[in-house]
């Protein structure tokens, strides 16, 4: 049987929800953007994506039956085989163990497939953004957190316990005395994300430095370092700030360089937040620290370090991708 | 056509080279080990070869015409197509884009097929050594360097340029001041390597600490830190040599732990002389480090991070696999 022509997919988060209806091609024919209100509990929550969802489908103009089928990237470790998120720590604790796919076909009246959000990102870029057509690549989400998907002869590597691409808890540092997720020193991730950057603000400020961040935070953030107040501030020409990425921008290239070494693959592809807003301003630094890594030394100059080129629609486009190929 | 019963490896190193004949379920039914002699130049190191390789053979009775073909593991990079040596640094300039398949298929009659030393050691401990049955593998091979060997889905990894497995230039420890041979700080080999070993023995000598290393270098190691120089010191009880080891072994953990968090295998295999001699008490340490730095902390306990189970064979068996696969 043929598929359908249509594929919905949704990138949902802690902040909001978006949910696209996807063509083969990749293309995005309908989309609807929603905050997630995760403190409204899940009830709530899942009815706003039920909702976000059928806007996609109506501003397409297509109906259930031409979609085949919803993808969701979701923050989170999810069980494939039963359709359950196992937990979503940024949305909330009622999401453990929720069986989000047989409720969403009940409501929605089509199948769902789940997936991490950082994995369908990266099958978004390999499908139909900037690794269109290799056999390899890596895609770095560099924000809260940090996360990898790897993709190996066109197939995304999901580990033997299902933890590949947990780039973000590479230690590149050791000596050095941030603290990541994982409880170890010099981290990626401890350096370059998000609380990451906010402690090295932090500590620059108590020793004496002026920094713009805490009030941009307060105006421009909702108290929280987004990407707006990354770019913000760098634009005010806020030195912690500055000094802060240039250490993130070190530790991601140590990380693309170690990838580059142990895995060769064609690229690499850098997406999140900042990235979308800085595009290659953010990864040209990445790139340079990574080839001077690179053991290949006549072919460091090739490799391929490069912004996502879907921004923030990496998610929608890949989760509709894993939705096309899996139901 | 049925393949034949027997495939010779050989593992073509600086010191020496060891020929087997092996059968499918990699037996070394004959052997022969003689040193390389590499100051006396390609001819004759040529010839100690295929005489190597002629001894196997009658110490196994085993005729040519039994014998499918030779695999060579050659420490350095290969032109497999050609059957050409590109070059082998701890083998002598001769040795640079030596047409070595050609010549030894002319010489001995058997046709021949050129792998890289490290990768045959992955594919041997993969497929007849601590591997045997697994999907994933990860073959790091500790000694002058340190490089690695990646099978995922039964395939061992080449990479888009060819260096996939280059696991030493992983840099761990960014703000160290030990320089690698990519020339970056903080490498695993450039602290785990030899010279790297040597160095940090050096150093503590300079500062005053009492080594018997040097001296063991003199009386059993032909000048160098050889493997049985390193277990003979730490068998007398040598600060140095055992603060070296220790700064080796958290190095090598890091890396085990990346790897983990990058690929997820289901196991990472170590090999070289060092761990051939020490087995588990070289790398119980390493796995623990790599323990505490997996991020699917339940599921720590379950990595698996074991010594190779074919000691100084893993090479000769694994080129007669690359043989028997390619040939």
């Amino acid at each position: 049987m043929a598929k359908k022509p249509y594929f919905i997919g949704v990138d949902f988060g802690g902040t909001s929800i978006r949910a696209g209806v996807v063509d083969k091609d990749g293309t995005v024919v309908g989309f609807e953007k929603r905050k997630t209100q995760a403190d409204l509990g899940t009830d709530v929550v899942f009815e706003r994506l039920a909702v976000a969802i059928e806007r996609a489908m109506s501003a397409a103009g297509v109906k259930p039956k031409q979609v085949g089928g919803i993808g969701i990237g979701v923050p989170g470790p999810v069980d494939q085989e039963r359709g359950i998120v196992r937990v979503m720590v940024n949305v909330g604790k009622g999401w453990t163990n929720y069986p989000l796919a047989d409720r969403l076909e009940r409501r929605v009246g089509l199948p769902a497939w789940l997936e991490n959000d950082v994995r369908v990102g990266a099958l978004g870029e390999y499908h139909h953004g900037a690794g269109q057509g290799l056999s390899d690549m890596v895609a770095v989400f560099v924000g809260t957190g940090i996360g990898g998907g790897i993709i190996l002869n066109g197939e995304l590597r999901i580990g033997f316990r299902g933890a590949a691409g947990e780039v973000g808890h590479t230690v590149v540092n050791g000596s050095d005395g941030i603290i990541g997720a994982t409880g170890q020193p010099g981290t990626v991730e401890g350096i370059a994300g998000r609380a990451g950057l906010e402690r090295q603000i932090r500590e620059a400020i108590a020793a004496g430095q002026k920094s713009v961040v805490p009030e941009l935070m307060q105006s421009v953030g909702s108290g929280r370092l987004t990407s707006r107040v990354v770019v913000e501030a760098l634009k005010q020409g806020d030195v912690p700030m500055q000094n802060a990425l240039n250490n993130a921008q070190q530790a991601l290239g140590r990380l693309a360089g170690n990838l580059m070494n142990v895995l060769d693959p064609e690229m690499i592809v850098f997406g999140g937040g900042v990235t979308e807003r800085l595009g290659d301003k953010f990864v040209a630094p990445i790139r340079k620290i990574a080839q001077s890594h690179y053991v290949a030394r006549s072919e460091a100059r090739r490799i391929k370090i490069v912004p996502g080129a879907l921004k923030d629609l990496a998610g929608v486009v890949g989760a509709s991708v894993a939705a096309r190929m899996y139901l």
